[in-house]
């Protein structure tokens, strides 16, 4: 049986010493929890997720979720009794606005919390996670009216939410969209048509499930601009704020999925199901794109939470498992083998996912923190700016890095079982699964990667990486001196110039000639993340260093860390010189081959 | 719902053009099979591919396998009667010896064959497949009894077999292994022990079950040199061939496993079954280790196969999508969209796939050829000795490589089709997670790779290496003046140097100090596999330039093939470099980590 436990003190280590978390008091809901608050959140979330969540995860992936005659769902034993206590715990809306009755807590705090649930039980966060995202588009987007009636049910967890975008024929390409809406006397409209994929989409965990959907009013233009969002509740909510009449809005089927079996994902059929538009006409794929890049951080979150779960398993393996003997000679004569930790090659495994896990942790705090300061430093429009161009850039990043690398390392730690790891009841083959969905939904990883070659990196004549790269030159210059830094800043400072000449590859060969873009993206992307990662781990071996020096009782952890970076140095970033040669290469031979010959 | 169309084109290719098969007609069963032959034995493999086995793949994995009260197991629909025209076709013996009923073809074919079958349905081609493997046990260990009563019979098909390992506590360690022997009066013996992970272990499909068994004499030391084989059947053969009484040997559970669902996968209880000494006393190991190298060549295959069919699918799928626009305008404006095919990174995932399937096709050709010299050269001492080294030398990298990158390769295959890929109507799941296990069984890859760096390569001095140095050194310099093959002999020539440096560093630091060797290992495994794919696509190349001068007819498939090869040079083989980075960084950042500290 897997087990798991949240990192708590990791999580403290990069809040308290690497990001300097306390710096952040002047903003919004950071003076309501200082450090010793946000450990005790921590502690109690590390509860949750260890005691609550990660004992249903198997039965989850096993029961999988059922879909009865009369359309309802239920969810896996035990899910239901789960989320009351979920919700009754106030997790749902940590971080949500104080207005509608969240706790305002900064948003990093929300992404560090959900790391660890999603490592206990990816399927059963996602419920509360589709939930999130569809308030964020409400509170962005939605009339006063559409906030009142709502949110303040979502943020108590009384009703869930969903995102209808996908439809059978297009999920990338939204403007071939076909669910269409027409206008209702009374100023609602009626949607008619079909959306797969849905997250979520009908249970039995919740009052009334809220269905955010895209669909185009009769008579709107072709294309994305004709493209509305819809609020859709599963029950009318009355005047006074009680569920009324069940809307045509009906679950058809539940999809047969790979992974995430706890979650009942659905095919949705909407007949003619009440409607209310939100936000502006022909806005809606704007409006949606609010929910997506919030989304796009959470699933990058998961990645590294299965990455993480999956790690601590393997581990756990490693040193029980005997088998074989040292190859500098046995390591424990008086047991029959030694444990398979002492194997150079099983530890690089680990390694691997650990020095994975511990950059990935620390961008998603980065990242979060700079969410946090863009959406709640006021008037201080500059600091505002910085922060969001930072975010705008990195989101594909994290999304296609985190939940590629999240895949490959939980297949990583299922290998290190042997056989045991294809077995279900060893729990690895299910990480596996579960993490694969992350890859693809919210946007595929080749659209992170076009989105950051093609959106992002022009977008206003490459401010946002001018900063990134600011960033990172600052902190190379800082530590040019420290000798003891010299193991991270020297690979670092080679990573970073590939990525500056493959910056520059692009500004130099893409612009007239797209293909050349797009050929790169995805080599470009991940370049991208190694340094991100790389530039992560300089400021975690700086905080190790210096903690080790300021308390030496900590040697031990912070040696590890110090080895664990430098393995990533002399390791994993070597690999940003492959990714720059693949770039350089350009579309020629790629584009030159005929589609008849594939 | 996916297809599949065995690639017979290609594989003529590989044999008539690239190999010179008609070289080998002084080999014994090479005569029997020209090429026009040949050809036809694979039109009629393709037809078993595609319309008896791959319509079952989907069902089988749904289905799965049941074991019921009296431990008895059904297998999927449809898999007896598959597997009675399989036999009935002849396929089981295709290139067995035929003293025992089989065809005495060339190994290569049926490597190619497996190859088809694998694609079409891989559980269903294990049964034969293990069958095939405990065959070349007998032949090579068992006694002239022992081979008269059973090869006919499993050549036939009638009765199959399995090869009884791995026990709960003990997998690569098989010294740890307490299943024992106990020698009964009429000189069978009495073995009780637990195996679990038996392929093919129990099932409906055919009249007997020869399991091959591997356990401890009462008595025998401890360790790997207490081990013996024996020959356990499910029903005990009478004096007159035919089936008598029932072994003591009984499936007790069916494992629930990630992927393979319509091969039954099985825990078997020997209590006091009664088997026979198979070869000598103490050395079951070497006995069983003839399966595992048959065996290896298989799952290689098996790797090669996902991955082909998952590619077939994928170009399908990205022929038919229609999604967004190509980035250098639209190429298909009647349509709502272009077909996804457009997109240049869709294109890099689709290349990168493919490149790998035609290099290791050829890898695999190469490697079979090998295999047939070696085992029908009669008395050619020499060319048997170069085989034998070479295949050895290759058997883990195929068997690493193969298995690694045909499931990556699924995986991107999967992501082509965005979240339809996810859903198990598609079938691109189940090919990602049939693939999976290839990596694991038949000797972990991990395991592969310290078989290449810690027995293959000091072998004999190395004499296995310097033979393949030197045909690689030889088609270099034969082509150094061809202008046309520069594009490919430049790349591998990098490369190449990359692997002699990555094995001199291993000569220079892993003498003393085995854990450099252990932490390069993996690294070394795939840098190997690289050189040697790129060796495969210099000699594509050369024959691909020849053809397309000799014969304009088949210009279009022949500058496929350049163009192929030269985005494996540009785009994969530039992997090398990183891979020398890793491994030159060796052990110490691995090893420093106190095992506490993971």
């Amino acid at each position: 049986m897997p087990t798991y436990k949240a990192p708590v003190e990791d999580v403290m280590f990069l809040l308290n010493d690497v990001f300097q978390y306390d710096k952040y008091s002047n903003l919004p809901g950071f003076a309501d929890a200082p450090s010793d608050v946000v450990e005790a959140i921590l502690g109690e979330a590390a509860k949750v997720a260890e005691e609550l969540l990660q004992p249903l995860n198997q039965i989850g992936d096993s029961q999988g979720c059922t879909r009865h005659a009369d359309c309802s769902v239920t969810t896996p034993k035990g899910f239901k009794e789960a989320y009351h206590s979920y919700r009754e715990g106030g997790w749902m809306g940590l971080s949500f606005d104080p207005e509608f009755g969240g706790q305002g807590l900064p948003y990093t705090i929300g992404a560090l919390v959900n790391e660890f649930f999603a490592s206990a039980n990816m399927a059963f966060t996602m419920y509360p996670g589709l939930t999130m995202g569809a308030c964020a588009a409400l509170a962005e987007h939605g009339s006063d009216e559409q906030k009142a009636t709502y949110l303040p049910k979502m943020i108590a967890g009384e009703w869930t939410g969903t995102m209808n975008l996908t439809e059978p024929h297009c999920g990338t390409d939204l403007g071939l969209l076909k669910t269409k809406a027409v206008p209702n006397a009374d100023g609602s409209y009626a949607l008619s048509g079909q959306k797969i994929f849905i997250s979520a989409g009908e249970h039995d965990m919740s009052d009334n499930i809220i269905h955010l959907v895209i669909a185009r009013i009769e008579g709107a233009p072709a294309g994305v601009k004709g493209i509305s969002l819809f609020v859709v509740p599963k029950f009318i909510v009355n005047a006074d704020g009680s569920v009324g009449a069940r809307n045509t809005v009906t679950c058809g089927s539940i999809e047969h999925k790979m992974g995430i079996h706890g979650n009942s994902t659905c095919v949705m059929n909407y007949d003619g199901a009440k409607g209310w538009l939100v936000g502006e006409a022909g806005k809606g794929l704007n409006a949606m794109f609010v929910m997506m890049n919030e989304a796009r951080l959470g699933v990058a979150v998961q990645g590294l939470a299965q990455s993480e779960v999956a790690y601590q398993n393997a581990v756990n393996y490693a040193k029980d498992r005997l088998q074989g003997r040292s190859l500098s000679g046995a390591k424990e004569p008086t047991k029959p083998a030694d444990p398979i930790i002492v194997h150079p090659d099983v530890r690089r495994n680990l390694m691997e996912i650990r020095a994975f896990n511990e950059a990935a942790r620390a961008l998603v705090v980065w990242s979060a923190l700079k969410s946090d300061v863009a959406h709640r430093s006021g008037d201080d429009a500059k600091a505002i700016q910085l922060a969001d161009d930072l975010l705008g850039l990195m989101t594909p990043v994290l999304k296609g890095v985190l939940t590629d690398k999240g895949f490959d390392n939980a297949v990583k730690a299922q290998q290190m079982y042997g056989g045991h790891g294809y077995i279900g009841e060893w729990g690895m083959e299910q990480f596996v699964r579960d993490a694969r969905i992350a890859m693809i939904y919210e946007g595929a990883n080749g659209i992170q990667a076009l989105d950051l070659v093609g959106r992002k990196l022009p977008k206003d004549g490459g401010r946002a990486l001018m900063a990134f790269f600011g960033e990172i030159t600052a902190f190379l210059k800082e530590n040019e001196a420290n000798e003891a830094m010299k193991p991270y800043t020297a690979p670092l400072a080679k990573g970073f110039g590939h990525l500056q000449q493959g910056s520059m590859w692009f500004m130099q060969n893409a612009m007239g000639k797209p293909d050349n873009a797009g050929a790169g993206s995805y080599d470009y992307m991940h370049m991208f993340g190694l340094v991100a990662f790389g530039f992560m781990w300089g400021q975690m071996a700086k905080a190790a260093l210096d903690k080790k020096a300021a308390d030496p009782s900590k040697a031990a952890q912070m040696d590890a860390k110090l080895l664990t970076g430098k393995f990533f140095m002399e390791r994993m970033m070597p690999e940003t010189g492959a990714h720059l040669a693949r770039i350089s290469t350009g579309s020629d031979t790629i584009m030159a081959m005929p589609a008849d010959m594939f």
